[in-house]
């Protein structure tokens, strides 16, 4: 057994005068009147580490060809800084040690990058020496921060008598939802697995199989071409319970987050959480995930403009579109018409047409519509808006979707650029009373909003295929600050309407039992009422660790062309290994290849 | 929120009077007397619910309806059972819940097969029917031991300062080791993933990180005809440090194996496990991996029988091989010739020539070969095998490996089936002082024993190159009862001495360039030193529930030829799917699926 090991960032001032221990990294070397100082960093911080020759010239000869990132073992005493060198931002900054032995482990390169807190460095060279990138204090603590998360959910679901289950990565593909990754199988020739999108099926399953309480930290697998916030495989927590009320569920989540921003962030999370129906979150932040750390709500006026004498809202309105506002407080001054030309810009991003705009200046309402505006109409609005001396009003009359897209976007803005957000808040909010389809308008058909498996409301049921756009789901979201981080739902448990399900869907009912059959028939053997929810994991440790990048909370992540830059996958193989999974590439393939070659 | 549910095991007699609300399954219904009785089972086990008319007709009437697997809901009170009702067996025994209402939540068909403890349907339609099998209770037992496992050893970790890391699923191919599942990529024509073997490479990736104390329970994956006790995919507990002794690691491994027997079986472990060098293991057990819960050792008689009269005897141990013996105590008299041969037949099996034995009986040693045994040459073994009056002896003479072999095996079989194996023990061992690299002989080639990141024995690095096959590895093996359970090894972090490694595996610098250029250069930027272990989880928790099927420890088995039967993966995909991989079903493949159409 070797000698006791000190780790570097505990060494405090009741250690005076003990021998240490030391082994890390050199974050830093300085050569000072004769002295070495050496900053020595290990998983648990840096501490300062003195070379005297008058104690070891040996030590100090050995430390003169010591460079950064080289690792080295240190025998030392703990001292006491004098007075005016004690560094008050350092734990261990009252100390230091004063090393009679040192012995090098490992050299190192110059590394390609600074490792130091904020990097200016390119993202890509980063993510090419990634076990160097990862050495940096922020990112390390965003590791931590992860673990503390996940095993603070674990703990609570422990508790509350919930199983840990693993389910199956090679399993079926099935066309429903995102792109499959799929698996050639050696042994069964020309068939395929596919890795899962989420363990959605087998957590029914394991329902059916009585387990009641199940989760799962789940890796999860989707070909997309990936935006910023997506990576090819990602995290969920993955939790399915049966016998429970959707109340039951949200109200079990809300103390899984009460106990994670306890244990991980020490604040203690108001419950419940406050809970928006969906067509109430369109209306009022334009949003299905609206961030609530900040006011600027969407006011829909289309009653009071609907005979307007501004032809744009009453022809709005008459189309069946809408016409909304937002009153940014205080702000008439401040935004010139070019700024409001911007603005306007903006919102053409989300197909509206325009941006109508009022003042509230010197007593009245001011701007190119003010005209129209008149009387009961002006009095109304001023009453809905809430208009004082100094409000700006924007206005968006449209097709309703595009407003609320056009005025969520723009709401989200203005937030931001005025400095509305408190970002020391964490906002969660449930969304509820989903939509149980939503029409795809160039495939002409409905399509599950949530998946096939989502139980409609009891009196939902009979609309499916009278009046599927009308339908609502027994599901829900769980938001924070503006981004979704978890959505899930009670599932169908009754064979005929899972049958009905996929018909409104426009299964045949061969493909139906084709797909999944297994689980058509599973229905038909005691399957027991059961929801779930599954969080993001990755997004959620973003928001906790104050990132704004997806890619600093997954260890090795990929790139936005799915690749890993640090090991170079994906990577071509042998004939021989493609010729033992029965396969080829295509023509097309062949022939771009030849011609690289 | 809905009535606050009673869970049916946990019934007890404290509630005598109480209203409970129950959910669960039908286990069994029975009409006795114009009574019902059902059964109710949920995962806390199950309570007898009583149905009578006097109490409430209604509810007798919807009961009569029910059958096995029914889900059902049922409101009732706790009353005592009848003195000679009480069962003795169930937890529930003594009280039974008088039900005055009862609603069916789900119906169920017939189960395919009976619900019981020990089911002997064939595991073929129990796998079609997984969420079927799942319920009944040894499995239900299995999967919360698993889950109890799992947590004592994050407990452990986590309070030993480890941090849960996640390793990506979708990697670069490498072709050392075992064939690798190939996941093709969209976006990187021609290209793919592989999915991981184990996260070796990711894992010390994790040590350059500086992150020093890494676990996981981590998803492997092997595309390798599979055996009764592998599975394509299972879990290994993943677990790597720096700066820790090979002794470190194996005390704080020790340390975890203690908290998981306690917290899981209740039993308390003797630390430190016994020790036993690699060449040891194979001298006295035949065997890498020996069951050490019972004797019947090999002895290593070669010595003693060199210049024996009986050629078998010198000619093995001339021709560089070794005599070897074990004495089964005892067991002369039980042993006739005709058992004998049949032992015999079993060593062959293992390329043994044959089996030679003496019975020591009337004070004499007897048997064809004893008159070439006498004098010095019969007291040396007498003494060496402690013979006493009526012990059966069996000999192999023969090459080295194959005594170890066929004793080895001959060794546990009797072990076996003369109830030497005392089932209750959990016996761990450590093998250590591993070869460094394996010869094939029809490749005439050496490979890594372990694999080509192992750290050699420092004094043994100078023979990597000159006696590669006298080369000891830092490595180290956990065994439990004559399984391999875990291994690990320190790692190579100097660059040079992984570039011999690869050297003398074979690799040209090209080669070696080109799969592990990123750990080579890795290895230059002040790699710490490093090491772990790996324990086969899905193995370990089989040991600790009992039973000796691996598919009894994962929820969704795969079968032999890597077949889902209940999902029935792996499937067909689309030709388009196919053709945004790039890829088509090569000519043979193709022949083949037309000529079956």
């Amino acid at each position: 057994m070797s000698e006791h090991r000190q780790l570097c960032g505990y060494v405090r001032e009741s250690q005076i005068e003990e021998r240490v221990k030391l082994k890390g990294w050199v974050q830093k070397r300085r050569d000072l009147g004769g002295l070495i100082f050496i900053d020595l960093r290990d998983r648990s911080g840096v501490v300062q580490v003195v070379f005297n020759p008058e104690v070891s010239n040996e030590a100090l000869q050995t430390a003169e060809n010591v460079r950064t990132e080289y690792v080295v073992e240190i025998d030392g005493k703990v001292i006491a800084r004098d007075e005016n060198t004690v560094n008050a931002n350092l734990a261990t900054g009252k100390v230091e040690v004063m090393a009679d032995a040192i012995s090098i482990l490992n050299k190192s390169k110059n590394p390609p990058f600074l490792l130091q807190d904020e990097s200016e460095t390119s993202e890509e060279l980063r993510l090419k020496y990634r076990y160097l990138d990862l050495r940096r204090s922020p990112l390390q603590e965003t590791f931590k921060l992860r673990h503390q998360a996940t095993q603070a959910i674990r703990s609570y679901l422990n508790n509350e008598e919930f199983l840990e289950m693993e389910t199956p990565m090679l399993t079926k593909s099935t066309p429903e939802g995102a792109r499959d990754y799929l698996v050639p199988s050696r042994v069964h020739e020309g068939e395929f697995y596919a890795l899962p999108q989420s363990p959605q099926i087998f957590k029914q399953l394991i329902m059916m199989s009585g387990f009641e309480r199940y989760y799962q930290f789940a890796r999860c697998f989707r070909d997309e071409d990936l935006r910023a916030d997506r990576q090819p495989e990602f995290t969920q927590v993955d939790i399915e319970t049966s016998f429970m009320s959707q109340d039951e569920i949200l109200d079990m989540t809300e103390r899984m987050m009460k106990k994670v921003m306890k244990d991980v962030k020490g604040i203690e999370l108001e419950t419940p959480f406050p809970r928006l129906k969906y067509d109430d979150a369109m209306e009022r932040y334009g949003s299905d995930k609206p961030d609530t750390r900040f006011g600027l709500e969407l006011v829909n006026v289309s009653e009071v403009v609907k005979e307007s004498g501004f032809k744009v809202f009453r022809s709005a309105v008459e189309s069946g579109g809408t016409v909304s506002a937002i009153n940014v407080k205080g702000q008439a001054s401040e935004f010139s018409r070019k700024d409001i030309d911007k603005l306007t810009e903006y919102v053409k991003i989300y197909d509206a047409k325009g941006l109508a705009w009022l003042k509230e200046q010197e007593g009245e309402l001011q701007g190119p519509i003010s005209k129209f505006i008149e009387g009961d109409e002006a009095s109304s609005l001023r009453s809905m808006l809430d208009i004082e001396e100094g409000d700006l009003i924007l206005f968006v009359a449209d097709k309703t979707s595009v407003v609320h897209d056009s005025l969520g976007a723009l709401r989200q803005k203005l937030g931001k650029e005025l400095g509305l957000i408190d970002e020391s808040q964490f906002n969660f909010l449930w969304v509820t009373d989903w939509p149980l389809f939503e029409y795809d308008e160039d495939l002409e058909r409905y399509f599950a909003a949530h998946h096939p498996f989502t139980m409609p409301e009891r009196e939902d049921i009979s609309k499916m295929e009278s009046q599927p756009g009308e339908a609502r789901a027994q599901a829900y979201d769980l938001v924070l600050n503006g981004y979704e981080i978890g959505g899930g739902s009670l599932r169908i448990y009754e064979k005929e309407l899972q049958d009905k399900m996929f018909e409104v869907l426009g299964f045949t009912k061969e493909e139906a039992q084709d797909q999944f059959g297994f689980l058509l028939e599973a229905l038909e053997y005691g399957a027991p009422p059961h929801g779930g929810i599954a969080l993001g994991f990755d997004r959620f440790v973003m928001i906790l660790a104050g990132r704004t990048n997806l890619r600093d909370t997954i260890l090795f992540p990929k790139t936005a062309s799915a690749s890993c830059l640090l090991t170079e996958a994906p990577d071509s193989v042998s004939d021989e290994q493609l010729n033992e999974l029965h396969l080829e590439l295509n023509e097309k393939a062949k022939n771009r290849q030849s011609g690289q070659e």
